[in-house]
């Protein structure tokens, strides 16, 4: 019901000045060429609803800011002179995402257009590391990001930390990563120091939320989904919920901890503590207890996940009996737990990241089939199950793109002189 | 974390124009009013950072308009004249909401300004009737709130209907009501020929979101939430979940079918036809099961569910083994599920609904010791769990409030001259 859709009996009451005004119809064009695409000036007015003289005074100062610039002549245009064409620009404005894993550090920054600037990803057993080295080393790479950015005369949107756990965003503090081993570490003020107190925004937020949001937002170039559930499979769970276009934070930013949900409850003991929790059964290494002997060497963590997962997939490829039968089963508690997540939050699309999309040709069918029997609405809710495709770099991608997305909300973060100096 | 809290990678481009505008102040004076209570056209100006002058034709117009009103002078005002206060009218504009359950009828009239205008409640066994002698029922009862809102001169914003089931918004269809009986009913269409095709809004939308709304609405008006579950505890369970301040419904309007979600794989067969789903642990039923014989009148459906939950209460009170047992052990499943609704959602607040309100006493302790144990964020992720005080009024209230808070949303829906005539 669209009525009620957009009903917010509480939503936060604001005043529109002609300051907000302006800023908010540059967030409007710039948005509306990203989206979109490139289109002539009288297009965007066509569309959005500005008199022409403003659209081009709006398109006039994003150009200035490096944002848009002039395109292509408009060749769909039948009578009178051509219109030139705007297109997103932004190629001097960067965002970078940085992750903590349990077995990897990663960084890639993206320019506005979603183009990757640079990208690395560094094997490591941060179990077995106290917190301080693990930071050393992520900003290392971080710095490395940051001059790849300064090279090419770009301004900086902001740094965003992923990290697989409990974040409380405002005070920049992990409360608990159990993969990790770590509790109560202020990475934001510990990663400040390190990178010298810099002057752009640096910000952390849970890993699968970000790779929600990248999720999203790939999807979002192809087709009008609003409401999607991310699952991140490694040897931990992690969900993040996109709803109605926005990320699901809860009440003090603590959702979409779906691997501890419990579901089985005379289950394995957990990483956590507890009994039961989903994460038990389809983690990465249920799957492994299930399909292997305990001195395989697809069980060596020490060994990169995806040279393992290879393995894994060669075997299952190969038709081997053990192997089919544990995907069989971890692909169907994979539906128990996520017909309970499509009957509370009737997503548009389940997607499967980390080792659930890499051997999700073996776990589909069987979710596919438990969604179907346990959710209450019909046909599944009308929920796909899709793979992605961004592989372990959803997180990165997504901490680099929330960054950048100031930029659209508040075009005016980016200087209008010169690039490197904001106004 | 503020910032990325607020990032909105797919929102939907809105440009302003200065109809909106207007619009849009109108709608920033009207809720500031009705938020923060009285107050002068200074007070307003220095709140909302609109101009004085401004504020004073927005007033002027809300007053026309039958919405705002003067009311005493400021005494609060040091120096100068004193200024005079302008409050909430509202009392000639009504939104109704009227609620088909398992056992009962009710419609309830409410003003802008949230007071009660009509109520009713009628007991009624919906699973033994056709849907079309109920909805002839409902139809009579909604004539009758009509009928009050006219003898006051009131203009109607709009009826929402509340089911117990699965529905599609914008074609007005009740996909599924199991513990109804209904399936596929044109509610929308069915009703809007029963009332004469009338000329007001009419919508329908679940039990347990209205419900959510209505509990939302009751605890923002004291604190600042912005995310709550409710559960509604009846012979089924269902959820509403309000995030950030918005109701979730999900990709197809189908979110909240928590009593859905299996948590209980060894458990009894549901009235839906699966086995193991947490209404065949909390539900009405469930309780009586563990609670009573065969033949105790409490299980009686034909018998008012109000009548029969006073028993059990005295039951309780009296410290009768079996019904403490059973309280008991219904409370820790409802923990269990609450759990994985607070692990996924992390609300402030889960709030009780339906038979679980009326014998919170006895079910909130174990509950919330489930919740402590299983939710991975400290402090079961702040969660508090509270008793809804709406009893089973909160769905009708919910389905007036949402037809009404079109009016907050574009006040120019309420006509300017005469009160029943829309400009």
């Amino acid at each position: 019901m669209t009525l009620s859709g957009g009903s917010r009996p509480g939503s936060r009451v604001v005043a529109a000045d002609h300051v907000s005004l302006r800023r908010n119809n540059l967030s409007v064009v710039l948005r509306h060429v990203r989206e979109l695409g490139p289109r002539s000036r009288a297009r965007i007015a066509a569309d959005t609803g500005l008199n022409k003289a403003t659209v081009s005074s709006l398109v006039a100062e994003l150009v200035e800011r490096g944002l848009l610039r002039e395109g292509m002549a408009d060749s769909t245009r039948a009578l009178g002179r051509p219109g030139q064409l705007v297109e997103l620009d932004g190629s001097g404005v960067c965002g970078v995402g940085a992750e903590i894993n349990v077995d990897y550090l990663a960084v890639t920054a993206l320019d506005l257009a979603g183009d990757t600037v640079s990208e690395r990803r560094v094997p490591i057993d941060v179990a077995h590391l106290d917190p301080s080295t693990t930071l050393d080393r992520l900003a290392e790479l971080i710095h490395e990001a940051v001059a790849a950015v300064d090279a090419r005369n770009g301004q900086l949107a902001g740094v965003t930390l992923a990290v697989p756990g409990l974040v409380q965003g405002h005070t920049g503090e992990l409360k608990l990563a159990p993969n990790l081993g770590w509790s109560q570490v202020p990475v934001i003020r510990e990663m400040r120091r390190r990178l010298g107190d810099p002057s752009y925004p640096l910000h952390v937020d849970n890993e699968a939320n970000l790779a929600a949001l990248a999720a999203y937002s790939e999807m979002h170039k192809v087709e009008p989904v609003q409401d999607i559930v991310l699952l991140t499979g490694a040897v931990g769970v992690g969900g993040g919920v996109v709803s109605n276009g926005h990320l699901l934070r809860g009440g003090h930013g603590y959702s979409g901890e779906v691997g501890h949900m419990p579901v089985a409850p005379d289950g394995r003991v957990c990483g956590c503590g507890r009994t039961g929790c989903w994460e038990t059964v389809v983690g990465l290494t249920a799957l492994l207890h299930k399909a292997t002997d305990e001195d395989d060497p697809v069980r060596d963590p020490s060994l990169d996940v995806e040279q393992r997962l290879a393995e894994i997939t060669a075997r299952a490829e190969a038709g081997e009996p053990r192997t089919l039968t544990a995907l069989s089963e971890v692909g169907n508690w994979l539906g128990i737990g996520g017909a309970i997540l499509v009957n509370v939050l009737n997503p548009d699309v389940l997607v499967l990241g980390g080792y659930f999309a890499v051997l999700g040709p073996w776990l589909q069918e069987p979710l596919e089939a438990a969604i179907r029997d346990r959710v209450i609405a019909p046909d599944g809710g009308g929920c796909r199950v899709v793979r992605s495709e961004l592989g372990f770099t959803a997180a990165v991608r997504g901490g680099a793109q929330i960054s950048l997305d100031q930029v659209f909300v508040d075009p005016t973060l980016i200087g209008r002189e010169e690039a490197g100096v904001a106004q």
